[in-house]
Parts: structure tokens; C-alpha cells; sequence
């Protein structure tokens, strides 16, 4: 019975820590008395302690305890008898070096797949996937493996941004991005709008919030997916 | 005596494909009859007998003969032979994985620093660097290695985008990721604008082009190099 919720990103525009996810996070946790916080993404380099401390601010408002899973002398058993965990953002392949040099993933699997709530936003919700491949960060630590968790059958992109009209740039967009991805994966890719998530309910996942998802099948024409809408590619 | 053209884009906003650096390559490419064009960064997916054609059509205009290295049997051979040689941009994790794939760094590297005239464009200019740690692309492929082909003392990262002011965006800005990069590395790193490329004369790197370029030094506020200067960190 799996039961994670999959954010796009930790704070909506104007907006403060995790506040527009709150009500959602109210029910999501309302069995956790103490939640094990991954601060390992660092966003912006941000240290661990800082990282948790801003963590622990957004929980407060739920009467939620926060510890960072730095804090722990054995971060494996720290997973192991959690109840509940959060993933914070960042930079992506920082996180998933970190959770292949404590070999943590095993464990963040087999745990997420009885049913352990977690969160996750933004490189916390990429490694959701079957890979971090659509990831948007710079590959600023070279990981032992892009493989990450698979709580669900797809890829995601967070921050899904739609392109620019009138933009000079000449970079490659999101779109074309994947586009590349998809010419040696055939993976779905899931385009996730800051202010959308995922509901992981065991075998269903839920897109929710106030957009739409931008859906990236190989060898298929990007469409749209309401919100509200099931997503599933069988 | 190295001699190379690192260019943020190959294609300027408005502009045909290297239109912009024609003058440039003109006199950069002067002995050369024939060029052979690396494909592999396959922009979008384009195939590799496409993407070379395009190449052919920039360089028509200047009498220079263009063949993929795709079309030799022996690519290693084709390096060392080639008078002049062109990476074009694409998806840098894919070019890095061929070039390792065909264990062409090393030959790649030993032709540049014994003079060899080198144009790269995008992620072309990007395996110019110490490492590719500073790359825009998607991890669409895991390659052996990040490190690259060394020409120059530092990182570029090309397609160099300002923090866009009014933003409502919630991902990280160019700056932030190159912040995130300086967490773990030293190497002082060159922000590209498009329209802007380097030319490497020996040991003598200089910014050319509209713009000026955005240093980034670990423990540095970044700043601004004006065109036309040397870039230098001894």
C-alpha cells in the first residue's frame, strides 16, 4: 500500500515553505508524530542543520517533529524505523550520490512499498521515479548510478516549464530535452507544474493541484492531462 | 600551439546556423580544405547523416569539404588524420558517452594540443572544459566519466542565461546551479552568452563577441568580463 505524495516543487510562486501543500500534508502525515527529513539535495549549498531547520519551521505548523537523517548515527536504520520521511530539493545528483554512498536506497524502497508516507519535492519527487534522467539540475557530482527509487512506473520532470513564446534563447526547451531523453528511453515522462503533485495511493497515482500535466510518451505527440486525472500508461 | 573557437551557440536568435561566426571561421579554418564534423550531441535526436548535412551547408559557403565521423571506419584514425575538426551542440551526456565509447578523448585531446583547428559549438565548447560538471543538458545517457577534454584551465557553461528578472519561476537560476557546482568543486567557471565564444591561441584564451561573459569563481561574488578580454586565473 503505497502513499506518497510527489510535488512538483517545495513553494509556489509568492508563496512560503511548503504552504500551499499544507492541508494536503495534514491528512498525508496525520499518523506521524516524527518525520525523518533528507536534506542531502542542499539547495543552493545550503548545509544539512540549515536545510532541516527550515524543514522543521513548516512542520511545527502541523505539530510534526523533524529530524534530519544526518543526525543519525545509522542513517539505514534511521530509514528502517521511520515514520514517515520527507525528501527536501536540490540539486539532484548531489542526492542520489549521497543515497548510493549510504546505500539507502534498498531500504527507502522496500519501505515506501509497505507503505511508509513520504514526501517528496522537487530532486525528492524525481528520485520517486524509475530514474533521475529528467532531471533539470547540473550534474555537478557524478553518481555511482542514475537508477533511483521507482515508487511509480514513469519518469518525472519537476518545475515542468512550458516553452517560452517570443524567448530569443536559443538553448534547447524542456520539451526538446525529453524529446532527446526518448530517443534512448522509453520511459513516460510526466512534465510536473510548480503547484502540481502526485498521489501515490498503492497501484494509483493521482495528479493534483491546479494544473495540468504536460505527458511525454516515446514516439507519441506531448499531450495534456487534467488534474484530477488518474495517470496510468497500461 | 593550441587554436580553437569555443562558441556558446551555434546559431544566434533570428540568424542562420553559424552565420554569425563566419568571418571568424574564415581565417580560423584557412588551411583547411576539409573538416571532419563530430555529430554525436545529436540535437533533438536528429540523426547523424542530417545533422552532418547541415554542417555541409554552413560550411559550403567558406569551400570547406565537411564529412561525419560517423562515415569512417575508424574513427580514431579519422581524428588523427583530420585537418580540422567541428563538434557541433546537442545533448552533451550523449556526445561525452560516444567519445568514450570510441576512445576518441585522448587522440581528441593530443591533436588539439599539438594545433589542431577546433571549432565547438554548445556542447562542443562544453567538452572543451575540464569537466562537462557544468553542462545545461539532461542525463538522457550515464557516461563513464564527467571529465572531459581539458583545452582550457576552467568550465564553460554555454548558453550563459541571466536570473530573469520578474521571474515567477521557482527552479534554481544558471547562477544558483554554478553555486551548487563551487560547493564541490574549485575550477572557476566561464558563463558563455549566446553570441559570445572564446578563442584559445596557445595558452592565450580570449573573450570575443557582443557580450561581455559571467566568471564565476568559487569564494567569489561572480562578475562580469568585458569582450575582447584574456580570461585568466593564475
Amino acid at each position: 500500500m503505497k502513499n506518497l505524495i510527489l510535488a512538483s516543487t517545495s513553494t509556489v510562486f509568492g508563496g512560503s515553505y511548503l504552504d500551499y501543500l499544507l492541508p494536503e500534508l495534514n491528512t498525508h502525515f496525520e499518523k506521524a508524530e516524527r518525520l525523518v527529513f533528507i536534506p542531502f539535495a542542499r539547495p543552493g549549498g545550503i548545509s544539512h542543520d540549515l536545510y532541516t531547520e527550515k524543514a522543521k519551521e513548516a512542520f511545527d505548523k502541523l505539530d510534526i517533529e523533524v529530524v534530519g537523517l544526518h543526525e543519525f548515527d545509522n542513517p539505514k536504520v534511521a530509514l528502517e524505523e521511520a515514520e514517515a520521511v520527507f525528501t527536501g530539493g536540490g540539486n539532484t545528483f548531489l542526492l542520489v550520490d549521497q543515497l548510493y554512498k549510504f546505500d539507502l536506497f534498498a531500504t527507502l524502497r522496500k519501505r515506501i512499498f509497505e507503505g511508509l508516507p513520504y514526501l517528496g519535492t522537487s530532486a525528492g519527487t524525481n528520485i520517486a521515479g524509475v530514474s533521475m534522467q529528467t532531471t533539470n539540475d547540473m550534474p555537478i557530482i557524478y553518481p555511482p548510478s542514475f537508477k533511483t527509487i521507482g515508487a511509480v512506473p514513469f519518469n518525472i520532470n519537476p518545475h515542468y516549464l512550458d516553452p517560452v513564446s517570443g524567448s530569443q534563447h536559443m538553448g534547447e526547451t524542456r520539451e526538446t530535452r525529453i524529446a532527446e531523453f526518448h530517443q534512448f528511453n522509453t520511459l513516460p515522462v510526466v512534465g510536473l507544474r510548480e503547484g502540481s503533485w502526485i498521489a501515490v495511493k498503492d497501484k494509483t497515482n493521482i495528479l493534483k493541484g491546479d494544473f495540468s500535466a504536460r505527458i511525454f510518451e516515446a514516439g507519441k505527440a506531448p499531450y495534456e492531462l487534467e488534474t484530477g486525472s488518474i495517470i496510468n500508461f497500461d
